[in-house]
């Protein structure tokens, strides 16, 4: 039974494959996380570009049945919906779809790397489905670290949480895109700092619906196998003691059934 | 006129370049920024250590007479002397003569990245010159962002900058090593945070003593060029708009004749 692939360049794309697996209890997955070469967030398009397509080709010789692209700045720079005829999966668009349905004012802010933030994916995505919708970016260069040292409920991360947001909350939006796969780990800051009468739209969740009936429709769905048979592996670039630890505090109550560490280059 | 070839992951390596440069107006200068693939300090021992060969292979493509590694954590794992030949200078062991000759109580705090402190290079060096002196670490993962988002005097630097520097300051350290060629960005909040009466070692200004000492035993002292004809050449692996603009601030009032981006790879 063929696996859905889901890659990022690190830890971040696990908060996805948490809601793949949750949504999606009898498929397989595999998961890439690119940590010999992240962040991708502060990477130029080209770059992005091209170690995208390496993560993807090094899935399909898995032999994956889709790719879900579990990083926003992967998905700003990585636009085809297909490779070598394996169907690819961006958070873009399902992001900007829920987005549209949450906000009620029309006002909607996005929260990114700032790889994100200037590849402009989510106004152009958000456009292309309503053009009269205010669209604010805020770049927010901290907010990975801030995941990464496990500074979750912290004075520090509220202030700088404070920072990013007051500009977006000055602005009257209605709706937040976490518009970085990291940022679901700050949830609670970031509502804090909105208030809470802002919508925060989690792409990971977003995504699963979409994969769903894109699934369906192919008839992809996989019902074979019980839930307790069900095989997720986690595979990273660079050898690293403490990324199994942050992804099983991450993912759990999802278990993880095999964690190794490969060369994409000399495959 | 054999240039000196300068590398590191990104930016910070700037601040050793610009000592250099100002130590040794009549040499030509390649600095390599490896932006491509930064930061490498939360990259494993491995991952660095191939990195650093590349770039140092690159620069000796390049003809330099020496290559000064401007960077931490890439200090931390390649620990060859020589490479083809031509000679490798690191900044831990400059940082550690000149923290051991400005302490007096014999207790050395060093901040650094998480490979630098995973590492124990500082550890080891110190210890080799003088076994007695107790050495404190402190991995500090939020000084690098800070630096490159520009929030240099800044009310949150100084909170993060003082919650990474109290527990040294409580082992009461009287030498700080600036373990990560970006900290000098932050000196002043370090230096408040520390308090006045904290040395501080930076391992840039560190390295030139010992350089200049080398290249004259060597006699491969320039003195055939006026600082006026000197060149440096600015090297990137990432295309970036505001690598140049960063690098111009960091070096001012040192000045760039040449910047381009490069490919490591396929050279």
């Amino acid at each position: 039974m063929k696996a859905i692939g889901v890659f990022d360049s690190g830890v971040g794309g696990l908060t996805v494959l948490k809601e793949l697996a949750l949504h999606f209890p009898q498929e397989n997955f595999i998961y890439l996380g690119d940590t010999a070469r992240l962040p991708y967030g502060s990477k130029s398009a080209n770059t992005i570009y091209n170690y995208s397509k390496q993560n993807i080709q090094f899935l399909i010789k898995r032999n994956v049945k889709a790719v879900v692209i579990a990083c926003n700045s992967a998905s700003s720079h990585f636009k085809e919906k297909e490779l070598n005829g394996i169907p690819i999966y961006n958070v873009i668009e399902p992001g900007s779809v829920e987005a549209l349905k949450q906000s009620q004012n029309k006002k909607i802010g996005v929260l990114g790397t700032k790889a994100t933030v200037l590849s402009q994916s989510y106004v152009n995505a958000i456009h292309a489905l309503d053009a009269t919708v205010e669209v604010f970016q805020q770049a927010c260069p901290l907010f990975v670290p801030l995941a990464e040292e496990g500074w979750i409920d912290d004075p520090i991360t509220n202030f700088i949480t404070y920072r990013y947001i007051q500009p977006l909350v000055q602005q009257q939006v209605d709706t937040l895109v976490l518009g970085c796969t990291h940022y679901p780990i700050l949830r609670n800051s970031i509502q804090k700092a909105a208030g809470s009468a802002i919508q925060l739209v989690d792409s990971g969740v977003a995504i699963c619906e979409i994969l769903k009936q894109e699934l369906e429709q192919k008839k992809w769905i996989a019902n074979t196998i019980s839930p307790a048979e069900r095989y997720i592996e986690l595979l990273t670039t660079d050898r690293s003691d403490h990324f199994l630890k942050l992804a099983q505090d991450i993912l759990a109550p999802i278990t993880v059934q095999y964690f190794d560490t490969v060369d994409l280059i000399n495959v």
